[in-house]
């Protein structure tokens, strides 16, 4: 039987990023089945009852995240730049990602994003971003936002938040594997052995 | 030179205590000093706004801890039973490690602690699990317990923990290494690897 992997993620999260540039590989090497699930952090905060990132709330814990962050891109020697805007608002890459989860472009519009993000330290939230990141890739981006700040794009977004809620999840990046649950970009690779665990 | 680690760590944290039962043996056999500081975490969450653990305040975060905790423990062949009580008053067990830190015994008496709380289910507030850790390992209780809990026992405790929030230490268990600190039983390996970076 296949094995599967499910991520989730947001645009906004630290150690998002890492994860995002690598699991793609990752799962190709594994043999292991991926499913990009991009959910938004906020309304899973609020849910906490918390108002902000956990990095902003704490500032010890924000303190040490950007260094740590900052380590682990090193030992990875992937580029990183510290945003300017933390967290950034991912909604309409967020969108994209919901409405065309299946799309074989998709893994490769996230780490465009992510890249924008945390190095060339762009606004994600603006138009000109999403399209140019669409356009690195090729695509039509008119259609492609289209559909995706559409009613139906809006609601799959907000569904998959939901979901996101309802499976327990609580941070970002998170791994699920046959119902089990890991979190943290120091979790990848304990995900990547489950799907392999009798 | 002598490469060093410092581990900090609170009795009543759940991921302190995997990392305890091994730490040991790893920087015996990587040749690295280490030095055991006890703190209590309660205010160094009470210093971050938070009148309980995370574990508490988020219930996802802590439904999962419970979780990740039992499968981490799985994984290196520990036992481990969910304590009773959450989290455990590890008071007199600190202050007996603030007032003792370099004795060859620490180490064992630790593990002692870790094991009535996290296999056990012992309540390690109470005096007469303090004694019976204490003489498992043949040592004389009573001069001890006066030690830890006299005025200059409590303060070494007091300014323990006060340093573990100079220090920008905002959970257990934590790694400092060369000024670096390292947060979570995730991170022991990254924090034993920068011993030996150059």
């Amino acid at each position: 039987m296949k094995k599967k992997l499910n991520f989730w993620f947001d645009f906004a999260s630290t150690y998002s990023y890492p994860t995002a540039m690598k699991i793609g590989e990752m799962a190709y090497e594994e043999g292991v089945e991926l499913t990009w699930n991009a959910f938004l952090l906020g309304p899973v905060f609020h849910n906490q009852g918390m108002n902000d990132t956990p990095c902003n709330l704490f500032p010890q814990k924000g303190a040490y995240t950007w260094r740590a962050i900052e380590r682990i891109c090193d030992n990875e020697a992937l580029a990183f730049n510290k945003p300017t805007i933390f967290p950034q608002n991912g909604l309409m890459a967020a969108r994209i990602c919901c409405s065309y989860s299946n799309e074989p472009w998709l893994p490769a519009f996230v780490r465009e994003i992510y890249h924008a993000n945390f190095v060339k330290d762009q606004d994600i939230s603006q138009k000109e971003v999403i399209i140019q990141s669409l356009e690195n890739l090729g695509l039509k981006s008119g259609e492609v936002i289209e559909k995706a700040t559409s009613q139906e794009g809006k609601d799959r977004l907000r569904q998959n938040t939901d979901k996101a809620i309802e499976l327990g999840i609580f941070g970002a990046p998170t791994f699920i594997v046959k119902d089990e649950l890991f979190w943290g970009n120091d979790r990848l690779d304990t995900a990547f052995e489950w799907c392999f665990k009798r």
